[in-house]
Order: structure tokens, then sequence, then C-alpha cells
């Protein structure tokens, strides 16, 4: 028997996130757009060991549901929170954040992003070298 | 090592599901409310094999998302379709329908639920046996 999942992941990989919004290797596959119904759309989103999301905001919030892995998602100005397989987060409008795998463990989520007309994401700096570590540190 | 999870769930198994609205075991577990931001709830259902929704609709439509197993999606007047793990179902507003695990199959899936004010779901009749035998002989 063969397989194209053989780390029997839910969903398929999608593309490379882009270098503009992500540190290290991240995976991103849409799983279903914004219609005339739904005012969200939903993605897969899989950071590898030591990668996360830069510093971002979302003008009218966004659910994670973590499926496999362990990770963090930090406010500005608050500790990072470890999350890992089986966590929902549910991050407010406008709150400046990121989250993103472990150094040493792999972060699998669902997406789900809320719009505020066309507009679901405004994209700030890179988590540093230097922030990321303090978080591996102290978790 | 013990685990409270023995078949690797992504979720607790939460409530068993009124048999006023269910056919067999069903367990329906809430991981998100309804808020001012959000305007659904998130819950995971499992169906242990053979058991289904009721047909029902919802004002503003469900989406699910499949984490294990396999079972039916059908819409009144239609054939059933096969779903599985991985898949998404964008069910639209006011469409009769049920979904339920397979007869020999546990389906479990994410249920996303969009609100009309505070109504998400009107339950009609329960899928027969006669109707859930003739979508297993076919699928």
């Amino acid at each position: 028997m063969t397989t194209n999942n053989p780390e029997n992941n839910l969903f398929a990989k999608g593309q490379k996130g882009s270098a503009d919004y992500f540190t290290g290797t991240v995976w991103v596959a849409p799983l279903l757009a914004k219609d005339s119904i739904n005012n969200f759309s939903i993605g897969n989103v899989e950071f590898e060991p030591g990668a996360r999301a830069n510093w971002h905001t979302h003008p009218r919030g966004q659910v994670l549901i973590v499926t496999d892995g362990q990770g963090f998602y930090q406010e500005k100005g608050k500790p990072a929170q470890p999350i890992k397989k089986g966590d929902v987060i549910n991050i407010p409008p406008h709150v400046e954040h990121w989250h993103g795998a472990a150094a040493n463990n792999r972060l699998v989520h669902i997406a789900i992003t809320n719009f505020e007309n066309n507009e679901f994401v405004t994209w700030l700096t890179a988590v540093t070298d230097e922030e990321y570590k303090i978080v591996n540190q102290t978790k």
C-alpha cells in the first residue's frame, strides 16, 4: 500500500509560507474560502520546529485549533503561552501577537480567520531569534 | 505512562448527544462558544459506527472538518456523499440534511456553526433504519 500522507497528517501540506511573514519553514493549506455565508476563511498551518509567524494583528480576530505538536502563542507585552494538540485559542481583534512551533517540536493548527470587509491580517515585524530564544527557555 | 486519551483523540469526548436529535451513540464536546466577535460556535462530534444525526437545517449554514473515520453527508432528495478524514463540507443555510458515521466505522468531525441571532439549528425527523441501510449499501 502506498500513501501520500506518511506523517498521517489530516490535510495536504499546501504551499510554503512567505519569508516576508514567517521565520523558518511553514506550510499553509487553504481549506475553505470566505464566501457570502461564512465571514471567515479556514486554513491549515504547519510550523516545522523553530518556525513561527511574524508579529501580526487580525481586524476581526482568529480562532486556532491545534491538531498536532507543541508551540507558543504570545500577545505583545505578555508571557508566551505554551500550546499543544487539542488546544483552542480565541485571538481578539487588533491584538498584536505571534504563534509558532517550539524549538524542538512541530506545531500544526487549523486557523479560522474572520474578515472585516476584505481585510483579515496586518503583518508586522519578525519574532527575532532573541525573542524566540527567551520564550523557549522559560516554557 | 497513563493517558486519558487512549484512542489518541484530539479532544475530550464530551457529553452523549440526546436521543431526541441523534440515532445511536454520539459524543458532543463544545470547543468555543459564540461571542461578540465570532458569530459561530465550534464543537467536536464523534459518531460511533451506525450513529447519525436526525435530518436538520441551519439558518446560517455550518462547516464540517472531518478529523477521523468515515461516514456520510446527505442533502434531502440527493444521493449521500461518503465523507472521510481530511474532508471539509460547507453546508448551505436552510438545506435539509444529515451527517453521521458509516455502519462499520466511526466519524469524528469539528463543526463550525453560524448563528442567525440566537438560532443555529432546526431539528427534524430521524434518519430511519431503511434510509440508512440504503446509504450504506450504495457507497
